[in-house]
This record gives structure tokens, sequence and C-alpha cells, in this order.
């Protein structure tokens, strides 16, 4: 991302045995990094949302467990810090992934090799993360510029997640792409974040609540819906911030194409019912019963906005079923969503 | 609805020529009334929705018409009155139809006595709203039995507007229900309004976001939706709240009930398709940026979420097509969603 005409990666090594990321839980309001230099600021980091979607996820783990075998490397350090990462989110399979495959890297080496070979490692899959981005950028914007090319005049589509790649490429290319920001409650992602990103790099966009999609999708405000994914399964299930199925209904009931970016490591090969399989985080009721904000002073602060006696629940994910999916925009290309497409292009995952 | 064991109106004549309302503005951190005493005060409040609920702004249309015919009764006063009320929202039917049954009634008398006509009949139609009502929660409880009936254990409902008085009825016959509130953006109704009620009622129910309805479903959660409609067409599509029709269609694609309590005075028989011919009301763009909340130290206080360039679009209303709908629950009993049932139900307002 872009940041004052700067490039930022979301998350960086400026130095060696430390690690810096772009605190998104302070934006919009506020700009600041954050140094991560213990195993317990990585985990933190996580379990809070400084850093948010799947594949930032899965490289600040793998950042983690660098920062906890600075002190020990033995296997059993190694098992706990896995332990303790992979606790922080349940439904994000890049996590588990990445997880992984640090420690089948890892696990082979003497213990003495292990904590240079975790920081390549990590830094090998924040490079890798990049290149993938770019790959789903590549492929997601020659799909922007078909619709384009039956359409003329703005192209408009809704983002919801991590699924800004595409985007940014197709406004780089020239194509007047116009974008309906999701507010996606809670925790206000989509207006506090994704439209920050966007006016950074000078994107057209308005922000909406999550309630109007479907009205704007009925008037035939929108062209394409694009959204990421936190977990995809071996038939396409698509499991990614909650309010996702909803806007998927609204695109079937529409006829409006309704993508997913998604990256390779979102793929869970060995599940294949979303709706069943996936266990769905529930955060806490925080998130849902307060806002925080910035006040006609220019402070921050974080209010109230439910009655305190009223219980709340607070489901982090669903699940869009493959039927509803037009299509996964991966680092391979655009995959159909169902178990053969899927097995044909990443066969060796099989 | 009851406060601390009280019963109270949400609006009420507590002394001749002044009327009082629950500022609903102030909710869920404030109980508080406030005075009308002049036109103007009574369309602020349906502007700014210190009153919301189609009914209710009806029923403040009327006070405010007698409110402004305090000083001057003219025909001239009167068409100017009705205009400045009429303006205040465009979407709800129940204010046009409230402004049009005053003013046809005030009209064929001679000034002099249509001061006192018009307090008399804002009266009148404040208790007509809680008859009616009244008779919508009793019919609608009848459909909660039945599908008690069927399930045992708690049944869920989910609730989106002005919806509640079937609830009510059905907590208060013994049924255990239990309501998942939708939050409601932007403006918070549910989060700060339904919830609060619920809560002095004493009705179980768990506060979600938005987005949180599709999941719920898929998951057999919610046995019943149950929303309400600020205009209803004459084939039977709903104009409600923003966000319905996403609930729609969730609810059609998990079999689940979707009704609408839908006073008659809600159905505007001039009009069949509501895509097309309701005009949607967008509202500013402070009610999405910005949120008010209770402070850590009990005050009130409002903050800006979003980001201070990024543009934003605020649609109050969308617009549910009839065929997702289950059955409108009138006053008159459950009706159909088709031009047939409703004609056949209400033939002297063809």
């Amino acid at each position: 991302m872009r940041v004052d005409g700067r490039p930022f990666r979301t998350i960086w090594s400026p130095e060696p045995e430390c690690v810096d990321i772009i605190d998104q839980t302070r934006l919009p309001h506020r700009f600041e990094t954050r140094r991560l230099v213990t195993l317990q600021d990585a985990a933190t980091a996580i379990a809070d949302m400084q850093v948010r979607g799947a594949p930032l996820i899965g490289v600040t783990a793998a950042y983690g467990v660098a920062l906890g075998l600075k002190r020990d490397a033995s296997d059993a350090t190694l098992d706990e810090i896995c332990a303790t990462l992979r606790a922080t989110r349940p439904t994000a399979v890049n996590l588990q992934w990445a997880l992984d495959r640090v420690r089948s890297r890892l696990t082979p080496l003497p213990p003495s090799r292990r904590l240079s070979a975790a920081w390549d490692l990590a830094a090998l899959m924040a490079d890798e993360d990049a290149a993938i981005c770019e790959a789903i950028g590549d492929h997601g914007v020659s799909l922007i510029a078909e619709i384009a090319r039956r359409k003329p005049g703005q192209l408009a589509t809704v983002d919801w997640g991590t699924a800004t790649a595409p985007i940014y490429k197709a406004h780089e290319a020239g194509l007047p792409v116009h974008v309906f920001v999701d507010e996606t409650r809670p925790r206000n992602q989509g207006a506090a974040l994704t439209a920050w990103e966007l006016g950074h790099h000078g994107v057209p966009h308005t922000i909406v609540v999550d309630n109007a999609g479907g009205h704007l999708m009925q008037h035939g405000m929108v062209d394409l819906v694009i959204v990421g994914t936190d977990r995809t399964t071996a038939q396409g299930d698509v499991c990614n911030k909650i309010g996702t199925y909803l806007k998927a209904l609204a695109a079937r009931d529409n006829g409006i194409p309704f993508y997913v970016a998604a990256p390779s490591s979102s793929i869970d090969f060995r599940i294949r019912n979303g709706l069943d399989e996936i266990e769905i985080e529930q955060r806490g009721a925080h998130e849902v019963t307060h806002m925080s904000g910035e006040t006609s002073d220019g402070g921050i602060e974080t209010v109230r906005i439910t009655p305190a006696s009223s219980p709340v629940m607070n489901f982090a994910f669903d699940v869009t079923p493959a039927r509803f999916v037009s299509g996964l925009v991966t680092e391979r290309g655009i995959v159909a969503a169902n178990a053969e497409a899927l097995a044909a292009a990443f066969p060796e995952r099989l």
C-alpha cells in the first residue's frame, strides 16, 4: 500500500531480529507502526487484529516463530511457539498452513541453525505473499477489464475483506473503477481500513453500511462483487468475514458476478463442506458493544453503543456455499468453485 | 412499552395543547422525554428521528398539525403545515396517509373549529395506532404459537424494525421466545432501541451485527423472521429499513418463514412495483460517519469512525419484493403478499 506517496508493506523486518507492522487497529485516525519484539507481541498482534487479512496473519505467525526462537530453539520450544500462535485465530487456514510450513522446514535442522532459518523463511513468505497478491491482482484485472469492455462508463465494484489487489491494478491500468466499500461490522475494517487505503491510492470509492449492498445491486449500481477468503474448501465453499454470504445471495438474485480473491494458501484441501466442517471463530462482545473513533477535538475515544444489560454474540465469519461463487481468483488464474477445477489447478496440494 | 415497570407510550399529550415524546435519539444511554410545543418541534422530531417507526411518524405528524394551527387555522396555513411535515421523510407512507386524513377532516370545518378538531383527531389516531399494534400482536402471536407447537424448546426470531408487537405478545403468553436483535446500521435502532425495549420487558434477546443474520439462519438458529414496513405496495412489496432485503434472501435460501408486521396504514394501494415506484430516502452522511455512545465515565460522546476524506452514501430503506414475503401480519389478520389478497382484505381502500 502507498501512504503519502511512500510504498509500505503491512509487515517488514527493518533490522535483524525485529519486525515492524502497521497497527491496523489505529487506522484510519492514526497511522502508527508497532515493533514486535517477542513471540507474545506477535500473538497479540494477530489475536487483537493489529494485523488482519488471512495472508498477513500467516506471515506474522512465521515472524512470530522467529521471535520466539531467539532464546531457545529446542523441539519443545518450537512446539510451544506453534501452539501459542495457532490458538490466536481458529478459522483462518493460512495461519495453520504457515505454521506447518515453518515447522516442517525447521524441525530437521539442528537447533543452532533454526533461528536464522526461521528469519529467512519468514522473509521469503512475506515476499511470496506479495508476489501472490500481485498475481491475483493481474488475473483479477483481466476480469474487470472484460466487464468494462461490455459496459461503458464507470465500473462499480463491491469489496468485502482483503480483495483489493484487482481493484488497485484496475485503477492503475486506467479502468474507470469505483468501489462501494462496505463498512464490515463489527470492527469496521471496510470503513476504517479499506476506505483509508483506497483514499491514499486515489481510487474513487464510497462508504456504505453493510445493509446497503442489496439495494445497490437491485438498482444496477454494482457490476462485480469481489470478496476475500479466510478459508476455501476443496469444493470451493468460501469462509470470509461475516456478512459475505448475504452479499453473495444478493449478487445471485440480481445476476451480478461474485468473485473471490483466493490465494492458494487459503485453500484447505482436507475439508469439503464449509458449513459443516469449519469452526467459526466467536470473538469478544466488546467488538459489537463498543466503537472507537475520533472526537471533535482530535482525540480517540471508545464509546458503548448498546444497552449494558443486553447480551451479544459475535461471529467473525460466515460460509458462502460454492454454488454462489462465480470463480476463485487465485495466483494461478481464475478457477471454477468446484472440487474438480480446484484439484486440477493445484494438483500438488492433494 | 414498559420502563421500570411503568407503561409508556412513545407519544402522548400530557395536558391541553402540548405533546410529549420519548426522545429515541438518546436511548439506550438516556431515557428522556421531550416536549413538542411548535410545528417546527414536531417536524424536527420526525426528521431527526427522535420519533421513529412508520405509525409513530404518522401520529406525530397529526399532533404537529394541531401544534401548527395554534396561531392561525386558515386554509393557507393548513396547507403550509402539511407541506412542512410531508417533507420531513419522503418514504414512509404513514406520514402522507396521516396528513391526508387530517387535512380531509379539517378542511370542511370553519377555521375556528379546526384547532380542537385537530387535537381530537391526533389523540384518536394515537389510540387507533395502539389498537392496531395490539391486533397485529394478536395475529402475530398465533403465528409464533403455531411454530412453537411444531418445535420444542426455545423459539428464535429475528426482529428488523418496528415489528416487536407479536414478540411481546408471545412472551406474555409464555411462549419461549428468544430474539436476535440486529444492530440495524446506520442509526443502530436495533442495538440502541429494540434491545433496550426488550430488556425493559424482560424478553430474552441477543444483539448481533447486521452481517450475522445469514450465518444464524444457515445454522438453524432462527425459526422465524419478522420485520416492519414503512411502505407496502398493492402487490405486497415491502419497503423497510435498509438491509431487510438481505435478510429476506437468507430466509428464502434457508427455508425460514419471513413475515412482515404491516399496519394497513403502511399499504399504499396507488403503487404496485416497489423497486420502481418508491422513492428511497437518502439521509445525511453523518449517520454513517459518526457514532454516538457512552464513554467510560458515563458521558455521551460522538466519534467519527470513517476517514474524513471518504465519501458516503446513506440509503435509509430497501425494497423486499413480495415473492420473498411469507405473509403480511395486518390488524385484520395474516394476508398473503399479493394484489388479490390485499384487495380482498382491504376492499374499502381500493
